[in-house]
């Protein structure tokens, strides 16, 4: 028996959207490229799962391209703003997913490219003032890229704001939106971004696909040459049912949403609250208040003193959580986001419990005595 | 109802395959890079799926990287020849597949890179006497990137010999063997070359997954950036079912290979013989002999004169065949392969007609009927 409660690093695939998948597993296996009528199938599958995610960001069908998923999406943005829109200067911040840094890191290598982080707070929130001031210098071409929500600690954007200050200042906006999509609505009519990532298995979708909004008002190049799959954006045989399975993934994510949210937001409160009934010098990480993402509560728990190997202990009763991000749990560098916030933070103990529709109160109540059992009780492990 | 002959293209996926990736479909949903017990689980499947792969080429497990396709591996090799390697000449041939021949064309506007295009004669041959003589210029660091076969034609390489000349020559030998893995042993002792790539749709795998050997002589540097996954080479959440259904399909394929092979081959040898038979003016494009791939038979039909719809007309008959890559079905611009080997052979009417173990002998008698009836008969469509 498993507790599952890293649903940041990746979510259970939802049985209905296997179920979308699996006649395109099974029976219609043409190429998408194929124009046979095998062919025809598949690619009118592409084509309504296009339509589908297109109708849900309010956008145009032209302006999503499907990709591997929300690394391959991060990185051919960054690379594009650099090499084919001319972007001389990064804005974003310290906090962001490695996917971001390292690929603005691996491009400021190449590129005469100057790279400028905001400054944030204690509780890992962008300053404005200083987002604005950065964003002022017009000897820059600039690109700004924020994500939606922290991975880590579930801090929330305010995307109006951002766009708001880059639209003021002709920089672009990118958003790393893939903890965000499937949970929270986006209005691109609304809300003027220049492009944002989608990666299915963070909403029950699939791993190994995702996809890229690209405003119609700027132009890419492909990452990957080949093929003229995806308009010419990007080659390479499509990965049918992972595109089915994403479309799907979103459909249900967004025709549940508001359910969903009230679901997981009280299952997360009731975890804060349980928690800190039993262990009050536990801090939270990231915003205390409703600015943070429903599904994640990152709590510091290193005024324990049973702390060390807390983490350890969970998985051994069948608990999964995790220290960060999933991409960097084999890496044992600690958090970048903890150090960025505080630099004492990642010598701390802290644990991101996240969470999605699946999960029950019931689970959260074992852990919670899970938690006692390792850290209060006198034969706690250590 | 439908006769499926477009297996270049891709194939069905083998209920086995989709039977070895519904557990990870379904129950094992870790994030591989968590280092929770679901983790664990997922990343110890992705590690027995790299060993099996290197089982049976004969190569190391560090020498296999998961990427999503065929597409990504040829760009991430060609990519890092030029960028990582500082290779400045590239040898290739006008009929490789399109994701070698326009990812040189992109490096090639980028670096001061010398590309030169080895000689073919009439039926799809490398000329040996020139390849070597194209390698022989030591001014350059050279890669030599040739198809182990030829996705169209089905005109197969000779290895050996080609990575003889290379060796000799202190050449880098890449291979794009999309074609042939699954379907041809391989034995990367034996034979020396640098990189090779493979494709799980086009050996009943599942689409949106391949891998790339690297040999260890050589390092790489990822074209993904972001969390460790693939030691540093391949950022981004793997395609967990994808890498085991991967490894599942190409498992299957070798321990069948050799029925599989003589199963198929006698179906293309039935099926050429009866086309023959009904049409003495078809023309076999690429090779009539045996180095040619026993899944690939295409044919010219423009000494008929009722040809000029066939594609079409076996379409509505049921029957999915393709004119050429399937990758470049909507271009509609010829195949840049006929072309290559005979000028005026694209604007004949030649069909690929490629074979998979699901097909049949009734089948082919089927489809020799209707192209009797199409093509014959008094009331033939045009």
């Amino acid at each position: 028996m498993s507790i599952y409660l890293d649903n940041a690093a990746t979510t259970q695939l939802d049985s209905n959207v296997l179920d979308a998948m699996l006649p395109y597993m099974k029976d219609h296996f043409g190429n998408p490229s194929s124009i046979h009528s095998l062919g025809r199938k598949t690619r009118s599958a592409i084509e309504r799962a296009r339509k589908k995610i297109a109708n849900i960001l309010n956008c145009s069908t032209a302006e999503i391209f499907f990709t591997s998923g929300g690394t391959e999406s991060n990185n051919c943005v960054l690379i594009n703003a650099v090499q084919t829109l001319g972007v001389n200067k990064i804005i974003t911040s310290k906090i962001e997913h490695h996917c971001i840094l390292h690929t603005i890191e691996h491009l400021a290598e190449q590129y005469d490219l100057t790279v400028e982080y905001v400054n944030i707070d204690n509780d890992g929130n962008i300053d404005f003032e200083h987002l604005s001031s950065l964003c002022k210098n017009a000897k820059f071409k600039t690109i700004v890229s924020l994500m939606a929500a922290n991975n880590e600690i579930g801090n929330l954007l305010d995307m109006d704001a951002v766009s708001e200050i880059c639209n003021n200042n002709s920089c672009y906006f990118h958003s790393d939106t893939v903890q965000t999509i499937g949970h929270y609505n986006i209005d691109l009519q609304k809300t003027k971004i220049h492009s944002i990532v989608g990666s299915a298995h963070k909403f029950h979708g699939p791993k190994g696909v995702g996809f890229m909004y690209i405003n119609n008002d700027i132009s890419f190049k492909p990452l990957l040459y080949g093929g003229g799959q995806e308009r010419n954006m990007r080659a390479g045989t499509e990965n049918l049912y992972g595109i089915v399975g994403l479309a799907s993934a979103i459909e249900i994510a967004y025709q549940n949403l508001e359910s969903d949210k009230q679901y997981i937001s009280h299952l997360k409160q009731y975890f804060a609250q349980a928690i800190l009934n039993s262990f009050p010098l536990v801090k939270i990480n990231g915003n205390k208040n409703e600015n943070s993402l429903y599904t994640v509560l990152n709590l510091n728990f290193s005024a324990y003193p049973k702390s060390a190997l807390l983490l350890l202990n969970l998985d051994v009763a069948g608990i999964c959580a995790s220290g960060g991000s999933a991409c960097s749990s084999g890496a044992d560098a600690g958090s970048h986001v903890l150090k960025a916030i505080d630099e004492n933070n990642d010598k701390g103990n802290s644990i991101r419990f996240s969470f999605s529709k699946f999960n029950t109160q019931s689970e959260l109540d074992f852990v919670v005595e899970k938690l006692k059992e390792l850290m209060l009780s006198k034969e706690a492990v250590v």
